[in-house]
């Protein structure tokens, strides 16, 4: 497979220098932070007093973990480095569906470096400035479609900034300008292969070579499914705005978790419940630092993302680590008799069983002070006769997958497929009947 | 007043000295032309071998005038210079209504100028890297969204890059930003007006400073109007599409006629009808040549927008030529025996004459092989009281104002307030009952 990298020299650096960077860079982050509300209140109460009390990776585990509340609670200008916004070329914020935005502020510098790592991004993608680039995310104060805009175009490729709607004039530009590259959301790839098969055009005449496939959560069965009826690949980007949008996280051509660019951010996977370090390969909340933006520095902000970190080596020779799938999201969580389970991980598990089918409840009631975990699953017809012993040894094994996976020993009911309901998502698989705490 | 420029040799050059980098520049552009299939065959036709065939504006003016038909007629790629789209890294495109979209396409420098040229005119109507701008136009394949949004980035204005649409949450931006500098079309600005007071906020406590008006024709007195209600200034500007958008030609400080970059486009008022170049101060159709694309380039470029050329220096100091506001397009045209005449030249004179209303029509009828051109008024009645040799004086000063100004003696009728049927737009004020030609 053909590797391109935008920054050979940073992208293979070595554990060492990569630390190294972060260190030097996390200096200067300091150094703005004294310059925010926030910051310059939470330095004074943790006896913080020159960039150089945090020198070591054990001194910036001192710094407080921030949440969005935390960055709500300052809006607007509590994250902000400085007086004014003389130096600020541009300012995103979140819809603020749940009331008050959060909102992101970049100098040049900032803006700069948040470019040059999207264009990193698209090269580990395997884009080049040969392709042509039609951007069908929405731009304005969403990062991820201004984001890319400016990533593909410091890589050169042809920028077709078109936003997102309009269907008939998206194919018509697809076929007319060769589009080999997408930015879009799942669904509205998936819409689209319908759509172009009623405007009467063929597939295979189009000149698509790939989809960065964002905004929107997907399983890697949605993804190969789209890659299979587009032949085509399909890159996962990871990013949020407050982490400066699409360049946080990508995947490489190897398609085996999302590089997390360790030299402009620092990456720890923490228990959500008592905001431990947890060590790489368990799942947990995603906190990032942004080392690149010195106009609204922040540091250790909880992404309520769930993950793992991969520790294996990529085969792209990139030395960054590789972020996983993100598996749920804190809200998510659930505390069964005092341990952290999450309903994707219970989820991990049952698909991996094959007489088992994709449907499942999970199921939390109490006996006495003890919780008690129910796993509702349907067998898969196909694969099962219905023999009663037969029954006995399936219910087992998943009771004791699920054990070894979540350190719960659930009690399992099978039960005949199309019993119980379907969902979309995953918040409503779970029923908790164990009342307030 | 203070004016501030962004490159003050350029904007203050003498004519000599700006002649001298048009036709330094258009070298550069004959060069990339004989790359585009479009203008090797009319070079070809016009026995054009090399740029140094085009020395001097005499030579230039032997090119063919473009029109949008032939931009169409070349849908995708017959003004592109190249064989691929390589070098290319951004394309824009016209929405189409009327079918096949009108294509540009910019390489690296070409983008990088057109940036550079917006951050001129906003340094032209004021703003500072103090500024914060509110982007209130769409994004995408429009080129005044991205135009602007680009400029007043590289200018080092705090961009908030909103869109359109959602007014609640443009308002609570302005607020609690402190934006000072809006990019709105005028229709919306006169809501904004509306859904400001509704919404409970007194327009003195916004930090308001300016308007960059544009996308939609609109007349002076608008102008004016929405200065007053929001104690702003508002700056028109022109640009269209195809010759990169915004950056074209702006107001200064001073507001009187729109600043064309004469280093950057070559301007010509020629008459529509016969294609001849007209005098300074003769209102015609403006021709461009764009000396800033060589990924595309256009030279003559018929935009059928109707306009003359100040001759007047301008308080500012700069000498780039001023083009008045856009009176018209070339499809309202009239032609009365064998003389252009424009609905607005019309609509101009009568709104000069006090005891005029603002309401007219214009009639066009044959008698034998003659046109009769008869101009409907209302009178206004505060001003007059009736006397029928009043009226007759009045018939004729209107009557000979007109003839001065568009070389036909019309019959002017007088008419009562309120008895002319009222309209949006100018289109419908004539009625031709000439018969097909
Ligand atoms: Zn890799
Ligand atoms: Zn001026």
């Amino acid at each position: 497979m053909q590797v391109n990298y935008w920054n050979k020299e940073i992208e293979t650096a070595d554990r060492a220098e990569i630390e190294a960077i972060q260190l030097e860079k996390l200096q200067h982050i300091i150094k703005a932070a004294f310059k925010t509300p926030f910051y310059s209140r939470h330095f004074k109460k943790l006896g913080i007093k020159s960039p150089r009390d945090i020198k070591t990776f054990e001194d910036f585990r001192k710094l407080p973990l921030v949440s969005k509340e935390d960055l709500r609670r300052g809006y607007p200008n509590g994250f902000l480095a400085g007086e004014n916004y003389d130096d600020v070329v541009r300012m995103h914020s979140s819809s603020g569906t749940t009331g008050i935005p959060t909102v992101i502020y970049w100098n040049r510098e900032d803006l700069e470096a948040a470019t040059d790592l999207v264009a990193r991004c698209l090269t580990a993608a395997g884009c080049t400035r040969s392709d042509i680039f039609q951007n069908m995310m929405s731009y304005g104060l969403f990062t991820g479609g201004l984001g890319l805009h400016y990533g593909a175009e410091r890589l050169g490729m042809m920028v077709i900034p078109i936003g997102g709607g309009n269907t008939i004039r998206q194919i018509n530009t697809m076929r007319d300008f060769g589009t080999t590259t997408l930015h879009i959301t799942p669904s509205y790839l998936m819409h689209l292969a319908t759509a172009i098969k009623e405007h009467g055009i063929a597939l295979e005449t189009l000149s698509l070579k790939r989809a960065i496939v964002g905004a929107e959560p997907h399983t890697e069965e949605t993804r190969r499914k789209l890659e299979e009826i587009f032949n085509i690949d399909c890159y996962n980007c990871y990013g949020l705005s407050e982490m400066n949008g699409p360049g946080l996280a990508f995947e490489c051509v190897y398609k085996n978790g999302l590089h997390i660019w360790e030299d402009s951010y620092i990456l720890e996977i923490i228990d959500p419940a008592t905001g431990e370090l947890l060590p790489d390969g368990e799942t947990g909340e995603v906190v990032v630092t942004c080392l690149n933006r010195r106009a609204m520095p922040l540091m250790r902000y909880r992404t309520r993302d769930l993950a793992h970190v991969y520790t294996d080596m990529c085969q792209c020779g990139r030395t960054h680590r590789r972020l996983s799938r993100i598996k749920g999201r804190t809200d998510d969580m659930l505390i069964i008799n005092g341990v952290n389970v999450f309903p994707s991980q219970i989820e991990e598990v049952i698909m991996k069983i094959p007489e088992v089918g994709t449907n499942y409840m999970i199921h939390l009631t109490k006996s006495g002070a003890i919780d008690r975990l129910t796993v509702k699953v349907e067998i898969y017809s196909k694969m099962f006769s219905g023999d009663p012993v037969e029954l006995d040894i399936l219910k087992d094994k998943i009771s004791e997958e699920l054990r070894a996976s979540i350190y719960i020993h659930p009690r399992v009911q099978l039960h005949e497929p199309g019993i119980l309901p379907t969902f979309e998502g995953k918040g409503k698989r779970v029923v908790d009947e164990r009342g307030e705490f």
